[in-house]
């Protein structure tokens, strides 16, 4: 049985659509960003980053979503949410993973988390005007060179879906109109209408 | 033959000592910074994103260092460079280098690349100001939480290790002493007195 930890509206949602689509054992735990719960001690035992997602297993903690993930593909292989033994389209799987937790996961992180990279008030300022650019940009590069539809993969469903579902999501608060990307959008449509889906995020919303 | 697509100083230094690590027959093309042949037409088609490291497969593209790194140790097992059989060492080795590539990469990059994430000058220098606190509590966590030593997994060398060898060696430059940190500061003398870091070092210079 494995715990995750989430907050709502963070990038865990990806985790948290890989472990329904595996069929894993699960319970989810909501760590409360308003009450700053991922800076207590109690949190920082689990995670010393004060962060979410984290996945408690039995072996020990886990963080990072592209690991976790992988780790998710992995664990469940029955589930074929990942080209497991194909070292090269593993590696295109791992690949865009990154792009969005190094990348794109950054260039939103600039808009309400700014301080994590300048004291400055106004610098802060400056890198929240520059938010719809940067992630109109990568979502750029995600229509026109990654994304092969339907799915990330092409017609095969992964681990790639949930992530990009999940990221897809902030472009509205970013300033950035899905609508400039008729594949990402059309890949969002079809998530929200995924039953899993659905039951997740009413379960966040309740 | 693989072909990996690198610039001197950059963090393609650890694909480059993983193909050494594994045996793979590649042959390694620089990519010249100063005249900005990233972004030149030629360059964009092999890597729309304008950086490297890219490694050019028999079956296409591959990019970003974590992606890369999985892909060496997986598509040479005999070299044993990580855990493959075992999902949840595996998920350490990848959470660990997704670390240094979402959070410590970006940490630093903030030092010369600020432009990526605002327009004004003083922004961007706001950035580089922070930039010698944020890495230096990056490596504070790998230090007391991260590194078990002598390798990054404890007694066994993987992946992770030519990753945190190339990120240390940003910390100079940075305004880190990596006196701080005895655990890093000794794993980098390790990895700088080891033949196969010595070779390709001396390639990037020559």
């Amino acid at each position: 049985m494995f715990t995750l930890y989430y907050a709502p509206a963070t990038c865990a949602l990806a985790t948290h659509l890989a472990l329904e689509y595996a069929g894993a054992p699960y319970r989810a735990e909501s760590v409360d960003f308003h009450k700053q719960q991922q800076r207590s001690p109690e949190f920082l035992r689990i995670n010393p980053k004060g962060r979410v997602p984290a996945l408690a297993t039995e072996q020990g903690i886990l963080t990072e979503t592209p690991a976790l993930l992988h780790f998710i593909a992995q664990s469940f292989p029955e589930a074929k949410l990942a080209p497991l033994d194909d070292a090269f389209l593993m590696a295109k799987v791992n690949e865009f993973n990154n792009y969005l937790c190094a990348t794109v996961h950054v260039a939103h992180a600039h808009r309400v988390r700014g301080y994590r990279w300048a004291d400055d008030a106004a610098a802060i300022e400056a890198m929240k005007q520059k938010v719809p650019q940067t992630m109109g940009d990568c979502f750029a590069l995600i229509e026109e060179r990654m994304l092969k539809g339907p799915w990330v993969l092409g017609e095969r469903f992964s681990i790639s879906d949930p992530y990009l579902f999940t990221i897809t999501r902030w472009l509205e608060g970013d300033g950035v109109d899905v609508a400039r990307f008729p594949k990402v959008a059309d890949h969002m449509r079809r998530m929200e209408a995924d039953p899993v889906v659905r039951k997740v995020l009413a379960d966040w919303a309740a």
